[in-house]
C-alpha cells in the first residue's frame, strides 16, 4: 500500500497507547506513512506557575519510550524532590504530583510561552526529542481552552478545574455539567485543519469522548473540518462491555447524560464516523453503529501489549480504508 | 546587655556565614537581640522563567541549616534532575547550575511574583520555612535592580548579567564597567528604611563591596538613611591581606578602579562608616583607616568555624558600641 497520512486526534494515555500499536500496523501495511496526532489541550493547567499539558505528553513520553510504564503517565525512573520541597514550603496544591523529569518538561514549556512562542511550536520543540520523524503532533488550538467540571457544593454548585476533578477528587464528586472555557474563542492551532484536509484516514483515538475527544472536536472549524474531509474517519470504542477500558469515561458520560456504553458513544460522534470499531464483547453493538449509518465490526481491543495494539490499529485502518473505498 | 535591633547589609556566602557568627554572639551578649538582613537582589536573574536570588536564598539555606556546607551556596544533598532534563531538550544556558531542591525555592518564588506578591512578601514567605524567629530577611528592593558587566567584544564592549560574568565566564573576562541597570528608579523595600532608623547597631557583612553592599546602598534613599541613622555603623573587611577572602571581589574592585585591600574598600564606605574590622594581618591598614576618621581595629576575620566567626562578630559588635557611646 503506498504511504498515508494518517490524522489521529487524541487524547492521553488511550491514545498513546494506540498510537504504539499504529506506527508498526502502518510500517507493515503502508511504509513511509506519515502520523499527525492533533493533541487535546483542555485538561492543560497552569501549577505552580508552570504550564502542564499532560496529554501532549503522555504522548510524547510513550513514542519517545520515556512514559513510566506501569502508570501510562509520567516519567519512568521518576523522582520527586521538587514536589516535596514545594510541599516543605507549604505550597498549595499538593495534590498534583508532579516529578522533577517531568517537571524539567514544564519548565521548558513555560519559558518559551514566556518568550511568546505560541504551543504549537514549543510543542514541536518539545517533541522534536521524543517523536519519532514520521509523527507530528499538534496540540488542537494555540489558544487557552480549559475543561472544566461543575459539582456540587452545599445547596449550591461551583466549577472546578478539570485536573482538580480528575486527580484530586478521582472523578468521584459528581459531575453536574462540564465546560470547556475559552473554546468559542479558540482557533485551530497551525497545521491542523491543513492535517486534516490532506488526510488519506482519520482515526480517532479510544479516547474520554467527553473530555479528550469532545474538546478537540469542539474548537470552532475542526470538527466541520473532519465531517467535510475526503478521508475516511474511524473511531475505536474506549468503552468496551460498558466500561471504560481506562480511566473515569463513565464519570464523565454520565455528565452529559450518555449511557456508558459502545454504541451510545459512537453516537456522539456520528456525524463524523465513517466507521466504529467495537470490542469483540460488543459485538451486539455493531448492528446499533450501523443505524447510524456508521460501518461498524467488533474485534478485540484490549491494547494488552504492542501486538494486540497493532491488530487493533490495523482494523481500523481497514475499516477506513474499506469505508473510504 | 539589653536586646540589640541589628541591621546587616548583605550579600551571599560572606554575609551568609558572618551571620552564622553574628547569632551566637548576640544570644551571649545581647540575649532576645532581633536581626533584620538586607539582602542584595541585583544579582537576581531569570533562568528558564524562574526568578532566582542567589544571595537571599544563601542567607536563607545557610541560616536553616539547608546550605551546602563545602560550596557556600546552594542545597546540600544537591541533585540535578531537571538540569539534566533541561540539557536532553537542549534549553539554553547551560552553564547556571540549578538543582533540584534550590530550584523548587525559585519555583515557588516565581509562582508567588506571578501572582502579584512583591519579592519581600514572597521572601518573607519562603525565609519562614528557614530563618529563626529573631532573624528577618529583607531584599533591598522590590523593583527590578541587575548588575551587568560591560566587557571587552572584539574591538567594541558589550553588556552581559552579573550571572553570566561570574559563573559562566568566573569573572575572568576583564570588567570594564559595572552597571546597575534600573537602580535609579528602585525603592527600597517595605520595612528597610523603618529597620535602619530604629536600629541598634548596623554591621555591613564581610560581603563584595562592588557587587553587594554597593548595590545595596545604591538603592536610592537607602545609604542616606544609614548615613542619618543613630545606630554606630562598623564593617567588616572583605579583603584580607590583598585578597578577598572569598569569591573575585579584587575582578570588581579592579572595574571600579579601587585597589584590592582592607583600607581601600574601607574608603568606599567612609561616609557612613563609624567603625571598621581588618584582619590581623591588615594591622599596617589601621592608621590609613582612621585617617579617614573610620575607628579601626585589627582582628582575626578568617570565617574557619563557628567560633572564629562569632568572634569576629563579637568584636564588629565591641567596635559598634565604642563608636556609638
Amino acid at each position: 500500500m503506498p504511504p498515508l497520512r494518517v490524522v489521529v486526534p487524541a487524547g492521553g494515555i488511550g491514545a498513546a497507547r494506540f498510537l504504539t500499536g499504529l506506527l508498526p500496523a502502518l510500517a507493515v501495511t503502508a511504509p513511509g506513512s506519515h502520523v499527525t496526532v492533533i493533541g487535546n489541550t483542555a485538561d492543560d493547567i497552569t501549577m505552580f506557575g508552570l504550564r502542564v499539558s499532560p496529554d501532549l505528553d503522555t504522548v510524547m513520553y510513550t513514542l519517545g519510550g520515556g512514559i513510566h510504564p506501569e502508570q501510562g503517565w509520567g516519567r519512568a525512573d521518576e523522582t520527586f524532590v521538587v514536589k516535596d520541597e514545594l510541599a516543605a514550603y507549604g505550597v498549595q496544591p499538593q495534590w498534583f504530583g508532579l516529578g522533577d523529569r517531568d517537571l524539567a518538561t514544564h519548565v521548558a514549556r513555560t519559558s518559551m510561552l514566556g518568550a511568546g512562542y505560541p504551543l504549537s511550536e514549543v510543542t514541536a520543540t518539545l517533541g522534536s526529542r521524543w517523536l519519532p520523524a514520521n509523527v507530528g503532533l499538534l496540540p488542537m488550538t494555540d489558544d487557552r481552552v480549559e475543561t472544566h467540571v461543575v459539582v456540587d457544593d452545599g445547596p449550591s454548585t461551583r466549577a472546578i478545574h478539570f485536573q482538580e476533578w480528575w486527580v484530586r477528587h478521582r472523578a468521584a464528586l459528581p459531575a453536574r455539567r462540564i465546560v470547556l472555557l475559552g473554546v468559542e474563542q479558540a482557533r485551530p492551532a497551525p497545521g491542523v485543519l491543513d492535517a486534516i484536509g490532506e488526510a488519506d484516514v482519520v482515526l480517532l483515538a479510544p479516547s474520554n469522548p467527553v473530555v479528550s475527544l469532545g474538546p478537540i472536536l469542539s474548537v470552532p472549524g475542526l470538527r466541520d473540518a473532519v465531517r467535510a474531509a475526503r478521508a475516511p474517519v474511524v473511531g475505536v470504542s474506549p468503552i468496551v462491555a460498558g466500561r471504560p477500558v481506562r480511566g473515569m469515561a463513565d464519570a464523565c458520560l454520565r455528565a452529559i447524560g450518555v449511557p456508558t456504553t459502545a454504541a451510545a458513544v459512537a453516537g456522539l460522534f456520528a456525524d463524523i464516523l465513517d466507521g466504529w470499531l467495537v470490542d469483540s464483547s460488543d459485538e451486539a453493538a455493531v448492528e446499533e453503529v450501523a443505524s447510524l449509518g456508521v460501518a461498524c465490526r467488533a474485534r478485540p481491543l484490549l491494547m494488552s501489549d504492542v501486538t494486540a495494539t497493532a491488530a487493533i490499529a490495523s482494523a481500523a485502518l481497514d475499516l477506513a480504508l474499506a469505508a473510504g473505498a
